[in-house]
């Protein structure tokens, strides 16, 4: 499985993904699922990926090798909703090239992609792609997106991540969901790539991969985990009617 | 959907049900999935429901009718083990005479039960049993579990819920497992049922149904979530490197 969250926030975008890979559980491996394009001063584009990486890498390197040639590409499409289109097109490509029945019955070929970025002239924009490569768009009112292993990072982002959270305090909400995600579910695993772009800054973030034993990340872990445990024992004891 | 939990901790067993039933998102209905037997003074079982709701009712309905007749019954098994073993076969046995290929093609007609309680003598006792009437039991190192849409409300219970937690800390710790699990999915909703068992009481207590704008459980549903943004807040900084 793969937990990635991306959020369009006032300030600027934030993106953070795991590294995991399975094929059932004796067979993990790590692999990079946030991929970033653009040409400073100009755009940025991020990608990330969830499901059959095959299909993912396969898209990922059609959108790379098409950079150079002549066409419509990342580099030159005039709007972040062209440039989720182009993904979604690639994506229907791929997995139309590599369908075959006879040979895939029973595996699911499929991908989800959080396309996010910010073309010179436009608004930042974030656009989470379905298996089928339609796609919605992120709001003031709805400012992120998760793909793969979503449902235990959840109830963080639900109560403590608005549009106008600052960009920082918006990363501890997401690597708090990655923990949280992390301690109770196997398929999901560390090194987290993390990549913050701030809003018309127009440069391409070199990232940041934070690895197994980080020293900032286990510090907020175990500050969230022990102050957690405290919060609980200091809610009001419940009624005796509760009890009988 | 549905969502139950259960705990079988050092000062006895804790449940909590939700009560909202769905099929599909146009057809909800409340009904009570935590259901009580048992005779004062010598045993109390208590069932937690998942699943189809047909199925899940029927075993319950046939439970009940032969606690008067004559033959095994939850009135008379000798051990927890015994009445977990009780319930899965009258799974089966429901799920074989509703079974029917022509009728129900699509349909997933399967159940899961927690089932936890105590018999004079014996210990307290909980086990989750699967839709094959199968089943595992809770022990020191895993004392929860969890049936329906249990990854919502998964992290607060691994982090914060141990073996040697109290009964009514770990009837909050099981609210605010709800309350995430509420906040970020319509297919569990309030009522609450609720039914915490003190060990070795052989009682069979009256339980209590928290509902929709209960003080206390809405009381602590605030103070949590403005202390979790609290403590987002007073999180150290994100090093600069992770912004770069």
């Amino acid at each position: 499985m793969t937990y990635c969250v991306a959020m369009n926030l006032a300030d600027g975008l934030v993106f953070v993904s795991d590294s995991r890979t399975n094929a059932g559980v004796d067979h993990i491996a790590t692999f990079r699922k946030l991929y970033r394009f653009g040409i400073p001063g100009e755009r940025l584009i991020v990608l990330q990926t969830a499901g059959n990486l095959a299909t993912s890498q396969a898209v990922v390197s059609l959108l790379r090798h098409r950079l150079a040639a002549d066409g419509v590409n990342l580099n030159n499409v005039p709007s972040m909703f062209a440039a989720a289109r182009l993904v979604g097109d690639t994506l229907r490509e791929v997995v139309e090239h590599d369908a075959s029945p006879s040979m895939n019955s029973g595996i699911d070929m499929s991908s989800s992609f959080l396309v996010g970025g910010q073309i010179k002239g436009d608004v930042p924009e974030l656009y989470n792609l379905y298996p089928q490569g339609n796609f919605i768009s992120a709001t003031v009112d709805t400012p992120y997106f998760q793909i793969g292993e979503s449902k235990y990072g959840k109830p963080i982002l639900d109560r403590a991540l608005k549009h106008a959270t600052g960009l920082e305090q918006a990363l501890r909400c997401a690597l708090i969901s990655f923990d949280s995600t992390i301690r109770s579910n196997l398929s999901v695993g560390m090194p987290l790539d993390v990549l913050v772009y701030r809003k018309d800054s127009l440069e391409l973030p070199a990232g940041y991969r934070v690895a197994e034993g980080d020293a900032y990340y286990e510090g907020i872990r175990e500050q969230w985990c022990s102050n957690l445990r405290r919060m609980l024992v200091e809610l009001p004891s419940a009624p005796a009617l509760y009890l009988e």
